[in-house]
């Protein structure tokens, strides 16, 4: 059994870790930290997770827990990981940070879009952007895994084949995501209360989203040059899922079947990749609760665009699922291992 | 692998049967019936469910399918069930048959509620009455199980034990019973569309709800002698779960800890009935996806009136999981093979 | 134009009263008060209700607003009026009180249920308790009028005139309530954020809601003697509306048209309360937005129970929406006027 | 009292005709239609509207209804209203046509898109696009309005002052619009069912909504050369209300401020248009029921990209109310009539 520990368990992508850990087989969760729920049993804060009966939060002590796993999950509030990962390596320990602290390779580009100073930015260098699908072999061998946002991995998983393979114009690309509510974090805030949420849909962080750099720095690498794009975040009155709507220009004319068929080539071993075929377009409900990506494919005739629709489940393959697959990957586990439940219907 | 077929797969329980299946280690589904739908593949109706590569819909031709498998779930439309029922039994096939049917051992309570005449009142005698904890050791040697309705569970099993050790006045129990839509079935109603459940809420069937026979039968059992209750039901703007709202005047003076530790010393040994602690109360979303089932009990020494609440998922506890459960139990299986999974949060 | 003036405006009650002021022919919103927000636009809280371009929230001080306006509504949180309360009445101004302070004519009352003190226990005499289709003409000459709870309203106007006529037995209420998010108040709560809320249902104060002793005041004073009811409340998610679902043991046999008889009589010059015909029952879409109280009745024979379901909105015939019907009584407008507006459907 | 006939009142924008309607001081209801439903009272469709309580829907005979009223609204399915406007207009009528049969002014893209022969082509000439913003003067005088599209309404009010001053360059407008469910109409379909909705969201119609020729022949005209966009529509979980949001490169260097400024000015007498300040940007909450629209705009400097956020409810401001601001200003009432109507909040 590996032994594994979590930082941060309180909030949405720390419980939906204790949640796809419960089915398993092959680790067990040796500890679990919240600074506000220090001493309460984790069946306090979700009922629904009872079966974790004898783990109780405790306070993040480095000196107490850095021996007590094998490997650690970092889901902290941004800024938070950078010293605890660097104690962390030193003590030779694995990590898999789900913050953003360690995903972007220019430590000015971290400062610039987070306001927050990088202490160690050689640390940054080693980091591997935990995207499996684009990184599997570095994942194998890293000590520490930078876990993607939510949105990037919407939008870089479909963009990807498409840069690679010189089909679009970089300079016109423009992500239109809509997120579900749970992707904001268990925040109490009144903009995100039930009847300030419910019925209601909205644009935010309009042009300045934190995820942007994180997604040019992906695109811009198979791209070969610098690329900027227009992205905008809009929340979704449901709980779980993202879904991008992105556009872009063709440099070559190519039919919807050549779009497709280049997504299923580059994908064809990826056990969490779905792509549609013609006609079809992924929606929410059928990654919700799961690590899979669904992608559809549209060329817009009339028009000369790709047009690209991705769907993933926020929590799972935007953040604690693909943060699982990761971990089976380095431990050498099958990839899928306690990511195989497909969704609710309805 | 035990060989299951299931006649009537299209609608949400059939739906929900192939989505527990998939993650059940011992069983294989070998055919699945849709009339509407016969002949497209099973992922074309349920685009989540695309681990069923190469299964198809099928009519449903009882010549045909009476030799294919061990087990049979019939998720059929009410009156529907009968005459397959018979068929399988003469070819001794074990059923679990999720419709009516052959709940109420009164043939003529059923012609009365269903205004369907029944064909074979001999058969009503051997069928068990599909609530494992209560009619465990019936289960384990039955051909056919009478899967109960999605309300009757969330409605038996909390009153059950008050029942049994004559704690509340029979005369007077009132269940204001809420179930979420998918409750209705996978049906096309201009009164189930999404504008018109969405923000909404209403009784339905007032002081008519065809489970309130199979509720009454059970209760009435336990009782000792016939009882008739208030059963009002409800549509809650949510896809699944129910949760029952049940009150009854005691006969004797209990705290509120005497009867949680009723409930608790009766389904001690049950793995999937949680009894909450004093003060808690379960919601639908700790059992969403689930086969569990919570209990809450509250005295009112005001009143002095038993209250108790208890949610299920309807589709689950209330449906294709409990018909899971029961296929275990007959099987041989672990009661909870298939059914460990625990719900989303949020 | 009346002068009106608003304590405790940037809550949902505070913000309903803005709404509807707003297309009242002959009032002149004054003043608003909001400790949290105030020198900021009534817009910028509200951007809905644009068209209030000049009105600031101000801090309350009475010195400054005592004599602003002719009539004054509090929307504050309970324990909160009672001085603002005795200042007005020494300054002769009419007082809509939508909190609590002054509903409960047994003081002893107010103090155990909201364990806080009543400074003013000899005003609560004079207060008249506000539903206008039970205390109209009283209603025309208070200075202080005590805007009932939502649910109270739902639940008395439904009973009221059943144990007027003696039909029913007191001793065997049950009103099962359930309500959308906003009853709860403009509240930052993580267990009101919109993950928690949707797809969720559940009790809340269970067996010991504060609007209990409001309601058994109410039907003991019609009833002739003290009685008691169990009276439970749950959390729906949607914004606004109240479903209640009340059962009694009928003390003669009557029929379900008898029973609509005896409510169309009792409310037949009311312009709010809708009787519908046998065979329907009230949903809440149909009363969202509105001030109309919504009300179906089902004798079953089964059980010698009467069934009574009741609609409102929570925020208008609830909270708001009455207080204007109040305030238009007090003046000497038509009842009706503001308050004409039919809900959105879908 | 100007004599109002609804063509077609049984769907949602029949409906919020007659909610409209039945605020607006001036105008009086003298018919209405609908095939299913006739011989039933609207209330029987409609619990809500129990005020209209002697009209009923009848079949929509031409001859008899020819005569009845001085306008007539036509909210009937596509290519339904082709005759009936002939008809009309032969018997000198003013009618609000609020189907696609008369807004396109190229005969054959019509009968391209929407697979049907136009059998009065003479008569689009003299029809009037229904957007009062844009073509007033026209308006007053009209005989036939072609009352526009929810889409093209959110989409050609934000970007028509930007291309009348040659801002942003026409070959790259993008726009990725949402609408909630009641832009179907009130269909019976499993995919707008409760279950199938609630919870999802997905792109439909992907690359060729109906509604993309009469954005493009409005953009065209105004940029004084034609131009094709991309428009990719998707489906929200709720129920009214449109958010488009709009992204085109700039010609020009210009700042956010600059941008709002642009649209202030142009809409600076248009009591219906909001356009909110810097940073700001529109929510469907606070539209919702109203006849406005709300527009925030953003200029990104990274990308020299103008983003453009409109929002308006599909229902009124995106159907029966612009048609009832049409018929105001047609009949020379105040253009806001009937309109006033602020969002409910929350």
């Amino acid at each position: 059994m590996l032994k594994v520990f979590i930082c941060g368990g309180s909030g949405y992508t720390g419980g939906e870790l204790l949640r796809i850990l419960a089915g398993h087989r092959y680790t067990e969760v040796v500890g679990v930290t919240s600074e506000k729920s220090a001493g309460k049993h984790v069946n306090e804060l979700f009922p629904a997770f009872f079966i974790y009966k004898d783990l109780k939060f405790e306070s993040l002590d480095i000196e107490k827990i850095k021996n007590k796993a094998d490997i650690y999950f970092l889901a902290l509030p941004h800024g938070k990981s950078q010293e605890i990962v660097f104690k962390l390596l030193q003590n030779n320990k694995k990590i898999i940070d789900l913050s953003a602290d360690f995903r972007l390779k220019d430590a000015s580009q971290y400062e610039a879009w987070y306001k927050t100073q990088h202490l160690f930015p050689e640390i940054i260098k080693e980091a591997v952007y935990g995207i499996p699908e684009l990184y599997k072999e570095q994942i194998k061998s890293a000590r520490l895994v930078a876990n993607p946002g939510c949105y990037p991995t919407s939008i870089i998983l479909p963009l990807y084949p498409f840069l690679k393979e010189d089909i679009i114009d970089p300079e016109t690309i423009v992500a239109d995501s809509k997120s579900g509510a749970s992707g904001a974090g268990r925040k109490v805030e009144i903009s995100l209360s039930y009847c300030e949420v419910n019925e209601d849909f909205r644009a935010y962080n309009v042009a300045k989203h934190r995820h942007t750099p994180e997604i040019e720095q992906e695109l811009s690498r198979v791209a070969g040059k610098p690329l900027k794009i227009d992205f905008i975040t809009h929340l979704l009155p449901l709980n779980r899922g993202i879904l991008s709507t992105i556009y872009a220009k063709l440099k070559k004319t190519i039919k919807t079947e050549e779009a497709i068929e280049i997504l299923k080539r580059f994908y064809e071993n990826e056990p969490f990749i779905k792509i549609l075929q013609e006609g079809k377009f992924p929606n929410i409900k059928d990654v919700k609760g799961t690590n899979y990506c669904f992608i559809g494919a549209q060329v817009n005739q009339r028009t000369s665009r790709l047009i690209l629709i991705s769907t993933i489940d926020n929590l799972v393959k935007g953040a604690s699922g693909q943060a699982v697959q990761n971990m089976n990957i380095i431990a050498g586990f099958d990839e899928t291992e306690g990511l195989q439940s497909i969704a609710l219907f309805p």
